[in-house]
């Protein structure tokens, strides 16, 4: 099966999400820079899930350019992926609504914990999907940074029990670790 | 006439549709995991409608890998599915709005129902337009899992009379049979 | 210049501006079949609106069918054909809001004569572009039934002085005439 | 890496935050034409930033064109304008809700001071990653417009302090300059 419909499908829901956040900000109270400047957590907490959220979209990207074919599971894997996904503008209005609650903190910590899961559960049908196909393979088989993600996520989730407010902030350092997509890929790529 | 636009129109307007329900989504009552605890009745339909939207795109996907042309009247009844679409978020609010009413549980099933006509139109319109494709005649001509669901969907706005919570539930578990798409499909296209 | 992005483009924001009407659906007062019932005014603007857009975006994939190239005047005269289609949830809420004013009937015909007068203005600056593509010519250079459109949108807006409510119904009828895509386009495009 | 995806990541936002201003239109508060004249400045403002992201779009589809390949560096400097494209519905309703006030008048011009910023950013990702591609390089390497631009920008900035409300005026005036897409580029496709 070709991925073209898949990439597309996902090309759409990635970016809607991304806008929705932009319709939960609200309207500063008054209309002044200092009103504008009484938003900053909110727009902190905006540009945050943006980018975090162009960071799973930049990585995906790079993975399925290596992707010669997919199937019923692959398409199952990415739809986990987009629904977890699709949690980011409610997480962050509850984050932008109470920033200093544990629960909002843990509900970020966690939903990035889910994206986490569904990613690896997406990389292995892959894997299992083009298992003919070396390059692929070598890419991504063996891929000790989710793994180091997960348990620094766990680490940002037991450290909210002290410190309330560092869920998202957490979450945001953790995911640095992204920024720059697969090395690897773009090492495989070349080999193509 | 091709199909890629028709593809590129559906693969723009069900991501929309499904990245619409978490619009609807309200806010915990309280900023905690108790008032996150109940909104699970909320959370557990969006996950319903996400899915039921998701499958209803996977099957698409993979029934148009197999059609060659199109014509007007396959525009029209793609169209009139994806009105039909549309509503789910429109009924996911109403279910939501009063999970325990009769009105809100028979209003989803009959929604399906809508969709489930229109989908077999579909499947009926692609037929004529592609009549002189064997491949995708031998896989959509007979296709007894439409007329079971049909069935089982009247089953299901009956069984609400009497569980009127049913209705959801019941659609949700009708649409399983849908999970794994056509394996006639993919049969049939290993063929081409 | 190429189309493609021009359609990819049109095929992203006329899916999100049909989706966004089912925002705009409020919730049925009680949650009843009576409830629901008394929507069916505002269900029934919603259902003309929608498959207006849909007979437009169909009318707009045709004709592109047929385009070799575009210049910066073409993507100018679509910007202003997807704006006057952006206002189409606007005028859909307004006749919802007052189904009965003379206001409300008026300005949906009126956006409609702004849509025609934007889609002809499309069709020219296609023909400039193209103006040594012969089939392209021959299918689109003499248009009458734009001509008549405009026409009957104006007998429909006079209308509505005598008869309010005319309007959107008015509309409706009018666009019938181009429900099935220009027939010469799909002559034409045989003749490729 | 290929250019595709990250076209139709792009020409999925740009639509969407497009439509999204339209959500923000109110309501006439009488249903007749004067409460439709009534909305005047909030349809201009409207109409403004439509066409403003418009042209954005347009010079961005230009660019693209050109490009031959793409690399991480590029994926983040589109991000970027992407991210500053996706606050004009937010600056947008803040214009709307105190049209007079210094406050939404600079906030307006100094998002668009933003996106000029990260549009020169956008193509000197370009011009790194397509050194070896002469046509694209002769194209984006000199560019009096977009300094030009930014020293407008500053003036508009600079002259809202006199007239309050010239922001947005001012800085669609700027705009003005981008209407017709990069001749260059035109000129340099027909050399490829």
């Amino acid at each position: 099966m070709q991925k073209n419909r898949l990439e597309a499908f996902t090309d759409a829901i990635v970016p809607i999400i991304m806008t929705v956040l932009v319709l939960e900000l609200g309207m500063p109270k008054t209309s002044t820079w200092q009103g504008f400047w009484a938003m900053r957590e909110q727009l902190l907490a905006y540009a945050i899930s943006f980018f975090l959220l162009a960071i799973v979209w930049g990585n995906h990207h790079h993975m399925f350019q290596l992707v010669q074919t997919i199937n019923g599971l692959v398409i199952w894997a990415n739809t986990i992926l987009l629904f977890f996904l699709s949690f980011v503008p409610f997480a962050t209005e509850i984050v932008n609504d109470d920033p200093n609650s544990l629960f909002s903190s843990q509900l970020y910590t966690l939903l990035f914990i889910c994206i986490n899961l569904a990613w690896n559960f997406l990389r292995v049908s892959l894997l299992r999907a083009n298992r003919h196909h070396q390059v692929l393979v070598a890419a991504l088989a063996h891929e000790p940074k989710s793994l180091i993600t997960l348990a620094a996520f766990v680490g940002v989730f037991l450290l909210t029990f002290v410190w309330h407010e560092f869920g998202m902030i957490g979450t945001f350092l953790v995911m640095m670790l992204w920024i720059m997509p697969y090395k690897r890929i773009e090492e495989a790529m070349k080999r193509l």
